[in-house]
C-alpha cells in the first residue's frame, strides 16, 4: 500500500456534507499521505437533475477504490427513504459493510450533557451490524390509504451475518484493556432474532476466554448510556439498535459534531466507507456553521483502516489538542476555520 | 362508579414487584377510596409450580375488574420471553391496551443525570402504541442452530391501530398548555410503516388546528432527550421505539425508581393496567431496597383513570412533597419506610 497512491472516492453528498468533507480533505493532504481523491456528485442535486441516485456504472467504478469518504446524504426535497435506501444503504449493502464501527469516546475538555461524568467514564466502541435486520428493507403495504391498510417491516437475521460481526466485536474486545463485550438486543420480545444473537455470542465467547461478556436489553442500555456509561467497553448490536444507541452515544460524548464512523468490509472485498454520524443538516447548510470535527475523526479512522497508523494518530492528536483550545474559550469559529486550525496542527 | 366499591385486580409478579405493590396498596387505602383489591399469583413462582403463565379462566376473571395494578414480571430462572410474552404482553394484547401512557416529568428536587437542566425542561408525556409493531410476535427461525439459520421478526402496523393511538395523542396534546405533538419513528428506513404513521399524523392533524406537529427520527430523538428534552411535549410513537425512549425518559427524569405507566384501554372494553416502568430487578429483590415511588405514581394514574381526580392529585402531591424531603438529605429509607412516609402524607 505504501508504495503507490491510495485511491479515495469522495462523496460529499447533501447539505453540510460538502462543507465538512472539504475540511476532511484538507487535513488528509496536510498529514502527508499519498492520497488521490476523486469526487462523485451523488445526492439530492443529482437526483433532481437526472433522477439517478446511484447508477450501476458508478457503483462499479466505486468498487475499484481503496476507500470512500462520505459527507452526508438526505434532503427534505426528496421523499424520506429514497436517498437513504438507494444511495447510502445501497453502498453499505453492496460493499458488504457488515461492521459499522462507532467509537463513543469523551475527549478530555469536551462538555458532556451528563453531570458528574469524567472523560474516562465514556470510552466505548459500538460495533453495529450494517447489512441485516430491519434495514433489509423487506416489508410492504396492503390497501394503502384505506382504513384497512396494513404495513409491515421485516427484520432478517442470518447466522452468517450475525456470527461475522460478533467475531469482529470479540476481536475488538480482546484488543482493549478492559476486554468486555456487551450484547445489546431485546431478546425478551424479539425472541427469534434475540435467540440467534444470544446463542452466537455464547458460542463465540468460548473462543475468547479472556473476554467478559454481558447482556443488556436495548431499553435498559439506553438508560445506562445516561446513568452509567462506564459499564460499556465494546457493545455489539443489530443494525437498528446500533443506529439509535450511537446517536445517544454521540449525545453523551459531546454531540454529533464529534461522532465518527466507519462502514467496514473487514475482508477488503470492497472499499470501506467513512462518514460522520451526523446527517446533512439542511437547516444550517452553506452557512459555515457545521463542525467538521466528526468528518476529520472519520478521516483518522480511514487512515487507520488503510494501515497508516502514525498518520491516523497524528490526526486524532490534532483534534484532541484543538478541543483543549475550545475548552479555553476558543469558540465561534467557522467550519473552515476549525478545518484550518486542525490542518495547521497536523502539518506543524 | 363512586357509589360502589371499585374492584381492583393486583398482580405483584416477580422480584421487587411484591414489595413495591404492597406500598402502592397502602397508599391506595390511605387515600380513602372504596377499593377492594384481589391478589393474583402470576409470575415465575407459579410458572415453576404449575407450568402456567396466564390460564384462560384467570384471564376471563381479570376481565371483570375495574382496573389492574401490576408490579413487575420476569425472572432469570425462566427463559427470556416466556413471562413477558405469555403474561405481560398477553394482558396488554387481550385487554387491548393500545395506549401505553408514560409521563416523563422531572419533579422539583429530583436529581437528573443531565447537567444544566431544570424541572421545567423535562415535562412530556409519551404515548406509546401498545398492541402492534414488532411486539406482534410474528416471525420465526429456520435451520435453527446451523450455519444457515435465518431468524425473522415482523413489525405489523394497521391503519386501525395507528389511527386510534394517534387520535389519543392529539387529544392529549390539545389538553396541554403547549399543544405540541412529535411523531417519533424511522421513516427513512422503515418506509412502509413510517409512511403509514406519517400519513396518519398528517391527516388527523387537520382536525386539531391548535396542535403543532413535528417529526423526529428515533435516533435523533434519543439524542434530543439528552441534549434538548424541552423540545418535547407529547410524543407519539410505535411500540418498540416507545419502549426504548421511555426508559431513556425515565433516566433523564431521575431514574427508573420514579417512572410510572398506564396500559390504557380508552373505551373501557377491558380493564386498564397500571405498572411501574421498571422491571423485577431480581438482584435487589427481598432486600427492602426498591423504591416504591414509581408504583405509587402508577396508583395515582390508576385513580385518575377511574375518575378519582382529587385522590389522584393527593397522591401525586404526597410524592412531590416526599421528594422534596429527599432533596433535604433524607435518604437510606427502605421500601416500606418510603411507602409509610407517603401514606402518612395522604392520610394526614
Ligand atoms: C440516514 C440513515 C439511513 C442512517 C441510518 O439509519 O443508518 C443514519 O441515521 C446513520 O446512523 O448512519
Ligand atoms: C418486560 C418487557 C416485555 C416490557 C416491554 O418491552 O414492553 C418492558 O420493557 C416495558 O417497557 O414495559
Amino acid at each position: 500500500m505504501e508504495s503507490r497512491n491510495i485511491r479515495l472516492a469522495v462523496i460529499p453528498g447533501d447539505g453540510i456534507g460538502t462543507e465538512v468533507v472539504a475540511e476532511g480533505l484538507k487535513v488528509l493532504e496536510a498529514v502527508g499521505t499519498k492520497i488521490e481523491p476523486t469526487h462523485y456528485d451523488l445526492g439530492a442535486a443529482r437526483y433532481h437533475r437526472t433522477g439517478e441516485t446511484l447508477p450501476d456504472p458508478v457503483l462499479q467504478e466505486l468498487r475499484g477504490y481503496d476507500a470512500i469518504l462520505l459527507g452526508a446524504v438526505g434532503d427534505p426535497s426528496v421523499p424520506p427513504g429514497i436517498l437513504e435506501r438507494d444511495l447510502l444503504l445501497r453502498l453499505r449493502f453492496e460493499f458488504d459493510h457488515y461492521v459499522n464501527l462507532r467509537p463513543v469516546k469523551l475527549f478530555p475538555g469536551v462538555e458532556t450533557p451528563l453531570a458528574d461524568t469524567a472523560a474516562e467514564d465514556i470510552d466505548m466502541i459500538v460495533v453495529r451490524e450494517g447489512t441485516e435486520g430491519l434495514y433489509a428493507g423487506t416489508g410492504g403495504a396492503m390497501r394503502r390509504g384505506t382504513p384497512h391498510e396494513i404495513a409491515t417491516q421485516e427484520s432478517l437475521n442470518t447466522a452468517y451475518g450475525v456470527e461475522r460481526v460478533v467475531r469482529y466485536a470479540f476481536d475488538k474486545a480482546q484488543s482493549r484493556p478492559r476486554k468486555k463485550l456487551t450484547l445489546v438486543h431485546k431478546t425478551n420480545v424479539l425472541t427469534f432474532a434475540g435467540d440467534l444473537w444470544q446463542r452466537t455470542v455464547n458460542r463465540v465467547a468460548e473462543e475468547y476466554p479472556e473476554v467478559t461478556t454481558d447482556y443488556c436489553h436495548i431499553d435498559a442500555a439506553s438508560m445506562f448510556f445516561v446513568t452509567q456509561p462506564g459499564r460499556f467497553d465494546v457493545v455489539v448490536t443489530d443494525n437498528l439498535f446500533g443506529d439509535i444507541i450511537t446517536d445517544l452515544g454521540a449525545a453523551i460524548a459531546g454531540g454529533i459534531g464529534l461522532a465518527a464512523s466507519g462502514n467496514i468490509n473487514p475482508e477488503g472485498t470492497a472499499p470501506s466507507m467513512f462518514e460522520p454520524v451526523h446527517g446533512s443538516a439542511p437547516d444550517i447548510a452553506g452557512q459555515g456553521k457545521a463542525d467538521p470535527t466528526a468528518t476529520i475523526l472519520s478521516v483518522a479512522m480511514l487512515l487507520d483502516h488503510l494501515g497508516l497508523r502514525a498518520e491516523a494518530a497524528k490526526v486524532e492528536q490534532a483534534v484532541a489538542d484543538d478541543i483543549v483550545e475550545r475548552l479555553a474559550g476558543w469558540t465561534g469559529r467557522t467550519t473552515s476555520q476549525i478545518g484550518d486550525d486542525i490542518t495547521a496542527r497536523v502539518s506543524g
